[in-house]
């Protein structure tokens, strides 16, 4: 059994190589919820959606988010009414969060919801939201104000620096049922490669999980989402600068020696490895960019290797 | 001045043909609220939106709802997952509820939306919503058990037979800004071809509604909705008979003779006027199905001609 503590696109990307390579059956994806926002009245939860689309294979490649070949009319009427069209929505994404939304209200909880979801699109492995409770990442600006993840890293591009993150509910939720089992049962705990403060950052902060994963260390392996100091994609590099983390493999190594024993870095930071190691993190060393569903197997079989 | 009482369908059309004999700036449109839901978090409002389409020249003129050209990627994706699809919602019109919902949530209170969403739409008539408070017809089936409004009207299409109908959260309601001042300054009320139970019922039903109405009673005038012993579409027939009132102009006389001093009654019940006039209220007869633009014009003179 594998359990992955997953954000959104890093984390899909490395779900499609490993799904590959294992049993899909055997695999457990923990999802960062931290980034779900409500708009129009919708529960949208953009990591579990990333994670399921891409699975699916019915992601736009080209964004890494959203349905491949999706249609615009709702976003276009919203356009006629000034509504909120910062945060783009498919029409045939709209379906999920409306799905999700009304199964909600009938009181269903977010997990037995995104259970429902994966069946339908035809997933194998489990996902797992990280709780059924709201938790809300929060950000506060260096100009002093704080607003929602979304606000920040879609509404603004995420180009505005940050003076400090929190994750709203956090302290009061729960593992969703499945959690704290999927991480002590597993033969490895994959920490994805993934925005090691907003999307494992709101995952750690679930009681809980934390000591679960540093209960089971040995069997955890992390893989960095910084190569040659920058971010492939997002604003993981930025955020850790921002908030006084090196922005770096060393960096990654300081935040998660604690829960996991490796940390698997690319062969650009191969010369980094003792730097790496000397923070109490054995390194190993493999191509990390999944330029390709081939590239990502080997990077899930590596990983996986790299623990066992 | 001239107010409206409207439901959806009967009184759109009969607006549209109110704007082309009356200044649209003179005319004021009360519309009900009752058959308002909440259906994947989003707030829809039928009525509202029938009215606000059909004048702005956008509605589906097969269906008599929704929007002419519509496409239906979110409920043919909704399907997938076997959401609740049985209330179609198109893609474009799905942006109408999304922005609704997303102001109502901010605080704005719906006569707001209502007047924000008719100003996109460049419509130059005031529509306004009965209530800014939720106010829900509900209806007990002959078979005992109580459904909301459009289970019964869209799921079940109107084919189960009602023993009872309530108007939830009516009591404690309180009209939306500028209802009560829009009947007690109008020179002329028209209560629209709409059904009298479930359209014009609810609106009643509004605290101060029904005494302002018949504070003015004579410059009241109603429109039948049923012609011949038939309502031309929906069930305002089958409900007025489950309900024990005659499904015929004189029912309608009989309900309306309270608040309007003049019935029109379409041609075809020419012969019944007197029946009408023994009810204590006036009867004029035009005709009064509105096949046409012309003909809608037509019976907006005639229906204003009858009271001024």
């Amino acid at each position: 059994m594998i359990t992955c503590l997953a954000g959104g696109v890093g984390a899909a990307r490395f779900l499609s190589g490993l799904v590959q390579v294992v049993p899909p059956e055997e695999i457990t994806a923990v999802v960062n919820t931290g980034d779900d926002i409500v708009l129009h009245g919708l529960h949208i939860s953009p990591d579990l959606d990333t994670v399921t689309y891409t699975l699916a294979g019915a992601i736009n490649p080209e964004t890494g988010w959203g349905l491949a070949g999706e249609t615009w009319s709702a976003m276009q009427s919203l356009d006629r009414y000034g509504g909120q069209s910062w945060f783009r929505l498919g029409d045939r994404d709209l379906a999920t969060h409306m799905y999700r939304t009304q199964r909600l209200a009938e009181g269903a909880p977010l997990h037995e919801v995104t259970a429902e979801i994966t069946k339908s699109w035809g997933l194998d492995l489990r996902v797992i939201p990280m709780s059924n409770d709201r938790v809300e990442t929060r950000i506060t600006l260096k100009a002093g104000t704080e607003i929602g993840f979304q606000q920040w890293f879609v509404g603004q591009q995420h180009a505005t620096a940050v003076s400090s993150i929190s994750f709203e509910g956090a302290v009061d939720s729960t593992p969703a049922p499945g959690v704290l089992e999927a991480i002590e049962s597993a033969d490895v705990t994959v920490i994805c490669p993934s925005n090691p403060i907003v999307s494992i950052g709101p995952l750690l902060e679930v009681p809980g999980v934390a000591d679960a994963l540093i209960a089971r260390r040995d069997s955890c392996v992390a893989i960095s989402p910084i190569i040659a100091g920058r971010a492939l994609k997002g604003p993981a590099d930025s955020l850790m600068s921002d908030l006084g983390h090196e922005p770096s493999v060393m960096g990654v190594a300081r935040l998660y020696a604690k829960f996991a024993s490796v940390l698997v870095v690319d062969e650009a930071d191969a010369s980094r490895a003792a730097v790496v190691e000397a923070e109490g993190i054995r390194c190993v060393v493999a191509p990390t960019i999944m330029s390709s569903p081939a590239a990502a197997a080997d990077l899930a079989r590596a990983t996986i290797d790299a623990v066992r």
